[in-house]
């Protein structure tokens, strides 16, 4: 076993504290330079805010420590393949390169449904590298759903 | 001319100011039993947070408001046809009724593009009516982007 890239494991070890705190497991950082300047776990309920997916958390977190809105210098690492919701925010903070780790055939944009990367309305189209980390990402999410059916 | 619904008005007013403040003039409320719970304007800029789109701005501070992550008794009414990530916040949040003014065949992910609220990704569909306020959103934003350009 290889061990996995420093930003994915920050991410999964994001995404196992969402977890541990009742929240799904998805977590995600983001990466500036070789850099973690931003790391965000799943946390809705918690938070009393359906907007609070990991990468939504990360990138205003990124946003609000570099004082600018757009992060054309960064990568984002995340758990799970990004929603729309999440596709659409990190089209918007104009994210580089986005590394996600298990596919999401359920309610994932990146590869599913709308793909929303390939869509004219798209504005920002960052590189895109799947399955990193994939084994542990979804290993989490199946335990997590497992002890709660 | 009739009057605009209360919601769409002060939206519109909303948007005004988020156009005053330089930003793209958009504006939202969030609407529990024919009472305005929030209001949300466009501040990406101001606020350094891409993800500051109108909606998501409304849809927080609702939720905050009310102690949870879902808005199933809530209606959104926003001057401009949401994007990816608005329409994916708008189903996480189970709006139940979608008001927007202008449509947006740039940007717009309700009826052009993604036509996110149809994939079968889509968990959450709510009703959805558009045109009501269009003129004057329109022209908003029209003469926002005349003078920058």
């Amino acid at each position: 076993m290889f061990p996995l890239p420093a930003p994915m494991r920050a991410a999964l070890d994001a995404a196992i504290q969402a977890g541990l705190a009742g929240e799904v497991p998805v977590g995600a950082v983001v990466v500036q330079g070789g850099t973690i300047i931003a790391t965000g776990a799943n946390a809705p309920r918690r938070l009393h805010d359906p907007t609070a997916h990991a990468e939504i958390q990360a990138i205003r977190a990124a946003a609000l420590a570099l004082g600018r809105d757009r992060l054309e210098d960064c990568e984002l690492w995340v758990t799970l393949e990004p929603c729309a919701m999440c596709a659409g925010a990190i089209a918007h903070a104009r994210i580089a390169r986005l590394y996600y780790a298990a596919s999401d055939p359920k309610g994932g944009a990146v590869e599913h449904g709308p793909r929303f990367f390939g869509q004219p309305t798209c504005h920002h189209r960052p590189e895109v590298y799947a399955g990193i980390g994939e084994g542990e990402a979804a290993d989490l999410l199946r335990n997590f759903f497992a002890v709660r059916r």
